[in-house]
């Protein structure tokens, strides 16, 4: 039994599932130094509805779309080959192998955003691309490498001369992941990613990038990190860990990353560096279960209902940082910011919670403020997350 | 047997069902007075997608998505509990408690576009938004409250300075109703809405109030009800009653609303009344059915059919009126509108309908005209509506 | 068995099925002559996801969104009654009778884009519109003719002011079939289609049209066809015709079409022709199939697995050609282009197929390149298509 059901043919030979998520936020800030004015507010995180399936057996299909803030964004699009176990080829939009928050689904996903690098340097050179991967998937070991151009957010030209307009841009993707230890309620696991992407763009400027995030919310669209848009970039490589202990009900996760901004002859080269690492403890006694190199789905002990089920309560602290200081664009140079985040989780049922994050955020000179200033603020934040 | 199957598991506690409406317009209008020129044409009022379902009984959840004019809106997309029975607690975007025609689903409402007080005054306090509400549901008595911020489609700030864009608004909502008589073919129903609405805003304008509407259709998109942006408004209260009375094939329904606009010390307050009251008459002798304060599904005593069905046919007579003639906003002041509309509605089946409906409106100084011309004209206009 | 189940009640009177089309495709383009510069990359050329259903016994329904390129655009919403047997009427917003390619099911179309004739007259005056039509279909012949406003993409004015922006234009348009000789592996079928159009616009210019089109791929949007938007049309008059003949694993198929622009007095009226023919051979021995006077679905006779099956592969040779150098707008005037394509189908399963084309373009005065000068280019496409 699940929230939406799987079709199968009888000869199980092929399967259908409809597919959907919705998050629904309320944000209010209080700004602690600053002139900046964050807006207090509700709105859409998430609203996806889609399909999947698979075929002949050895094919798996997907195509789901988000609507979020009344915008269209196509998510998970491909198709997926099984047949050379334990290979798996995938062709179409999809995650690009990149650490462990991203590859991870959000609908598993502790907090109510990422950490910050996760976003920075995803949008650049990660997150869903339209391209092809391999992944060699063993019950404690994966390996996943892949060609990607870019996602349908970033592909086209908008208004500019067709002579202006530059190509997408391409680049390679990998990541491994192992788990010496994978029982229930004892895993250990570690990763690392890279990625080299050529070709940039941003918006219609030919070789450039921007590598931007907001504190660790979303209703309110202001960025607390923002290089500018770097201009004459040749090349980024990225290198980034990840690792994660659980031990019964707790568990640590951490990640780290850098990134090399790597400029035509002449222009100086840059880099940046971020981490985040966070502690979770199952007040009511589930432990967080792992698959194929990510955190899956929490199934509550007992359900909340009015015959006395409480669902599952998760208590969170993270620590995040990212620092874009030495960006070349001299009105964001010095820029950093870091968060402490409070959460809760409290898991109704398997496909329902409620999420609330305290988020207590500082910077130097963000966008938000005037050239050399300080921004701090606080962030009390709810989610509702439904997903099937 | 249904247009959309409802998927169940075998213990019941699971549903799933997919949702969707369509409606397809087409309208011509002829000009009788003013120097306006509304375009005749076609359109879609309603294309929408989604999913809803039961979870472990006692949960309830949606998510409907709306693309008619190849524009993104997010519907319905919350999350229920019912195992509180008598009470339904909703958490995410609803309809606000207000009045007859809106908290009906507009499916089962009986003219192409509802009164223009219901649009006007229910865009500015009430329709879909996020938040949370609490149910008390009786077989002749409802009593809903809740609390509202806004919704997706006015929740975020346009390219409006980061100092600049004000915050959401907020508010409360409440109606009650109650059927004193509640038998098949004899129902008499009495209701009242009422709301508190702060923190205003329009578009990205702090405290601004915009009340607006089009003449009882909308292929055009010229207003013929306008107060301009109201500047210093504090508050919004409103209040309103509505009856129904069904005898039988025959019934009678009516509204009336009234709107206290209060601005800040200094500046004029005022207020906006509105109404309308309609007759309907199903010739082919079906009776309307009503369920939880709100108009239900006719179903047609025959479907339409090739071998002499001739489904269900429902003539309708309305009388609908606005003054928003008070205006503080000068060029606006005098501004009132009124309509009558003949309306014969051919329900094919359950789920399929035909409407028409013959619109004569004329308004006072409204924005389609140079100020202090009078705007009168004629539209004939129909729809296909089909709904799963 | 099939990749979406098709649900339906145990008396056969309903049935529900969920659809979806995704396109995702990469191009590499070569320039040979003229400064243009179109840009590489990868894109969705469709992403949908829709309903459809049939509804006692005789009524079939289906609302079907388009979501490439991150844009919302409504494909078919239609209600259909099938209940006066040998006559369909179909009411909403469907594919206007034109032409073969365009009244095909783009999912069994050969190349990655139709011929530049059929897309530009057909957004002029066919492809999907809000209207109604009636269908005469015997196995052998079929006649189909209707009555078509625009369509959502086109209907809405934007930001003109009311008194400025057009009516919706309207037309009727007609399509005949007649497959003399129809068995499996052996058919010949000839057809015929037509279409009168008057009350004109193009975006908000009044009695305007524009005929466009890209050089037989999309991901860049330059157009290589562009009259320029074109004043004063009073009426659109179109003749087409078409024919397919296979013989087991080969077939020939080929359109031609005429468009009459006829202007008010005193404005030169001017036509434009195009037409297209190619040579279609399965190498693994599948046949084209045909019904209702259009291709069918290709089913392999094996579908690609690990165990050897390889799918259907099927090769194609292609000229396409239109010619609007007459039209009267003078920085336009002389464009015309021609291209060769060379294509390969894969189909891995029959919903799954991999599309590979080779296009030789060539223009005249083409809007990429300045007045006057040639524009030649190589483009290599690849297409994964999943429809369900």
């Amino acid at each position: 039994a699940n929230v939406a059901p799987t079709h199968a043919d009888p000869g199980g030979v092929f399967t259908f599932k409809a597919r959907g998520v919705l998050d629904v936020d309320y944000v209010h800030f209080a700004e602690r130094a600053g002139a900046y004015d964050y807006n207090d507010g509700t709105g859409f995180r998430r609203a996806r509805l889609g399909f999947e399936g698979t075929a002949f057996k050895d094919w798996a299909w997907r195509l789901e779309v988000d609507f979020a803030g009344n915008v269209v964004a196509v998510q998970d699009a491909y198709l997926q080959y099984n047949g050379f176990k334990p290979l798996t080829i995938t062709l179409g939009q999809h995650k690009a192998p990149f650490g462990l928050e991203s590859n991870n689904s959000d609908n598993f996903n502790s907090f109510l955003e990422r950490g910050m690098f996760t976003n920075a340097f995803g949008t650049a050179g990660a997150e869903r691309r339209i391209g092809v991967s391999v992944a060699y998937l063993k019950e404690k070991f994966t390996f996943t490498a892949g060609l990607f151009g870019d996602n349908e957010s970033i592909g086209r030209s908008t208004g500019a001369a067709l002579t202006a307009a530059p190509d997408e841009s391409y680049g390679a993707n990998a990541r491994v992941t192992w788990e010496p230890v994978l029982d229930t309620g004892r895993i250990i696991h570690v990763g690392a990613s890279g990625f080299w992407r050529a070709g940039l763009k941003s918006g219609d400027t030919d070789d450039g990038l921007r590598l931007s995030d907001r504190p660790n919310i979303r209703v309110d669209n202001g960025n607390i990190i923002d290089t500018g848009v770097i201009p004459n970039v040749e090349n980024l490589y990225y290198l980034g860990v990840e690792g994660t202990a659980v031990f019964g009900p707790l568990s640590v996760t951490g990640e780290y990353g850098h990134l090399e901004i790597d400029r035509f002859a002449g222009f100086r080269d840059f880099s940046s560096d971020g981490f985040y690492v966070y502690g979770s403890w199952f007040v009511t006694g589930e432990t967080r279960p792992f698959r194929n190199g990510n955190f899956d789905r929490i199934r509550p002990l007992n359900n909340f209902s009015n015959t006395g089920g409480t669902g599952a309560i998760e208590l969170l602290l993270r620590y995040d940082q990212l620092d874009v200081g030495d960006t070349p664009v001299a009105a964001r140079a010095g820029n950093d910011a870091h968060s402490y985040t409070a959460g809760a989780n409290w898991y109704l049922t398997p496909n329902f919670k409620l999420q609330f994050n305290y988020i207590r955020f500082a910077g130097s000179n963000t966008p938000l403020d005037p050239v050399g200033a300080k921004t701090k603020g606080d962030a009390v934040a709810t989610r509702l997350h439904i997903d099937w």
